[in-house]
């Protein structure tokens, strides 16, 4: 460390309590990055664990006057490289910042960013209340990295993501202000949505350090339908007839490959030798969720599937939902992992599926895909051995090649775990120049200096 | 009109074909307002009607040569003067631009902005689909004007506002760049959310030229419950609830005012002495549609309704939705309206309620309140007569204390109909300085010269 660090160190602990500020290498160190092994992280001069929007305000500052980059994280299950810290800067970490109080007759959240996801579900439930956003990381994921990339979920098919359960945040700005956006009212108009700008923007304009979620009254207990395939690209089709007639509560993918991850990660008696495998629910309640799912079996039946089953019972559907939620714990226990996120429109859903198991044979590497298929949101999985450099290659080009194929496909290049430095390079080929230059320049107001997570994103 | 301004106008006449550029006194008074009626509009210089994107190009670029303001406008529906022109602009109408493309598979519109919303919603219907968003006045605003204030309406309850159908749009800038945000996948994270800032922007960042707006499939045929109450706070009561235990499909709120304006304008057999009216209507299917109606009515009960009726018959229904979309259209028989559009949060309907018939009485003025009760989101429309100036002031006066208590309610100036020049007073004290500076800072960037709809909004 330089003599400027030390400086930089000794202002943070001068207006930080005892313990906020860490520099302790070995301590450091589990704070440098996310889960995207791929990219290697810098080491910050200092640690902050904040447990206070006062605290955020006061390291912002003592960034600000010495332009020391800052690079904020939640509970570090990004995919996309967003919580990677850089050489020098200030790793401010929200983990400690754990509000949370549900308002019952409001029917809303005041949530700090560290709460983990799935706690916030918890404590709504006691209430008879839902918070529905639910990545498949919700038991470690933390509010404030959803907020951060506007993170969506398994049920975001029927009820939208992150940011459609924001009502106001609280947002730290580059310089140190605190401000409020947004308010308590479920439809609000006065003034520009500042709010939804700052969701998804992964750190790079402002630190959200509260949020205000609205709350649903829980759905009806879902029916479920699993349907298997031999042929991914009817299940992909499968997918965009369910979606033409009806709003599933859920409605995944998993292919052959995903399906034997999990089934070696913990045995649960999955049809390994299937192509593809549907998992469908209805939640409308009652005789309406039992028909739906009868209209879903009729449309798999349609479309070629080779085995359905159907039950109206939450806790055997659950399960169904639990293989398709363990498939990244099991697909990063197979080698070095390269997530893709990519989605397409509902009528080019086969397309993509059948596009990757084409990209997976000619680049030799292995691809497992699962995804949110109603949203046309998929995660080709890609998995290599780190240590075979042209390995490492042929992976590197297969991820460029999905991306690409996603964009001709009139696509997105992430769906919902956000930019980050995994998807940098490519952000310009899907938004353009135009729109990544007034992307800047929006960043320029909030941020003038660029500390705020700089290098990744715009 | 002074020499600078025919030089424009010619210069406008150079570039753009015959017929677009009129400047013509009596054509022009048509397109210098909205339905905002105490506000003053001013007198353009000229009026363009665009035809196509490369038109408002063409008109911007010469607005943006010799720095003249431009006044988008939609179809005029609007109810708060943001499309009131300001003397020496150039009023932009956007009516002629009426791209109406429905792409099935893909389950997504392409619209022109001057695209009717009910022939949106008809032209979907052709193909078993629906565009939800439905402002009262559906049958006769624009699309381009529901973008430009993130219009609502009766089923947002359940299904959301016109934010959430934009799956892109493309974008006139003030230089005369045209830009396109989003695309076709229903998540994207690509990037910031800039898509969702210009929409409800009012004309203030940018020209929409083209929607790109998401589908869904035909509800399921609705039910329908209606229920009337002698105190209006009681039915305020039984909305929050509602809300806190399902999620209706529709749930608008009548007060006795209302309900005898709609029956004098159109006989209807309406309960002309019940202090509030409940229209609610479930759509979840089936036997699950009458279930949520029969709870709506025991709720209804519990909280003193006089009278509860229920009908699974759909056009029934709509009757019912008839007389509440006909509220306006009545109210503006019954003198000069001052149309408020204040929020509240969910459990602060019955004080919103309540406080307006005090404010009623204290300001004696006749204020009758309509509203998308579910959303929190009600219509308190004042009406006086236009040739007493102490009835003006004391219906203004109303009129912000309605505002104060809305705020005071934790509450918004506007949750649907947008700020315009009505409402563009009260902006500050809602969202607060630091925010007012940020929003003119974001203004800047994508407006240095202040151009597009200036003196509204921000």
């Amino acid at each position: 460390m330089t003599s400027v660090d030390v400086d930089v160190v000794g202002e943070l602990r001068s207006v930080l309590a005892d313990g906020v500020v860490v520099s302790d290498r070995d301590v450091v160190d589990a704070y440098r990055g996310d889960r995207a092994e791929t990219v290697q992280a810098g080491w910050p001069i200092a640690l902050v664990r904040a447990t206070s929007t006062a605290d955020v305000q006061a390291a912002m500052r003592v960034a600000a006057a010495h332009r020391i980059p800052v690079v904020p994280r939640g509970a570090g299950s990004g995919l996309a490289g967003g919580a990677s810290a850089i050489d020098g800067c200030i790793v401010l970490s929200l983990e400690r910042m754990l509000r949370l109080d549900i308002d019952p007759a409001g029917m809303y959240a005041v949530v700090g960013p560290g709460v983990i996801n799935a706690d916030v579900k918890l404590a709504a439930r006691e209430h008879g209340l839902w918070y529905p956003p639910d990545p498949s990381s919700y038991t470690f994921c933390s509010i404030g990295g959803n907020l951060a990339t506007n993170a969506g979920g398994l049920c975001c098919v029927k009820y939208g993501v992150t940011t459609d359960y924001v009502l106001a945040l609280e947002v730290v700005l580059a310089d140190g202000r605190a401000i409020r956006l947004g308010g308590r009212t479920i439809k609000d108009v006065a003034g520009y949505d500042l709010k939804r700008l700052f969701v998804g923007s992964e750190g790079t304009l402002g630190v959200i350090t509260e949020a205000t979620l609205r709350l649903r009254p829980l759905p009806p207990a879902a029916c479920t339908m699993v349907a298997t395939f031999d042929d991914i690209v009817a299940a992909g089709r499968a997918v965009s007839s369910i979606m033409a007639v009806m709003r599933p509560a859920t409605l995944e993918l998993m292919d052959r490959a995903s399906v034997n991850a999990v089934e070696n990660y913990r045995r649960m008696g999955l049809d390994t030798e299937a192509a593809a495998t549907l998992i469908a629910q209805s939640d409308s309640g009652g005789a309406q969720s039992v028909e739906e799912i009868a209209a879903m079996e009729r449309i798999a039946g349609e479309h070629g599937a080779t085995f359905v089953a159907t039950t109206d019972d939450p806790d055997e559907g659950e399960m169904f939902l639990e293989a398709r939620r363990l498939a990244f714990a099991s697909l990063f226990d197979l080698g070095t992992p390269l997530i893709e996120d990519v989605g397409v429109p509902i009528d080019r859903i086969a397309e993509l599926v059948g596009g990757v198991e084409r990209i997976a044979a000619e680049h030799d590497t292995l691809i497992a895909t699962v995804g949110h298929a109603g949203d046309g949101n998929f995660h080709p999985f890609l998995s290599f051995d780190g240590n075979d450099p042209a390995a490492a290659r042929r992976a590197e080009a297969a991820f460029g090649a999905v991306i690409a194929l996603a964009l001709e496909l009139d696509g997105t290049i992430t769906g919902e775990h956000g930019v980050g430095l995994v998807k940098a390079p490519y952000l310009v080929d899907q938004i353009g120049a135009d729109v990544l230059e007034i992307s800047r320049q929006i960043k320029a107001v909030l941020d003038p200096q660029n500390i705020l997570n700089p290098g990744k994103f715009v």
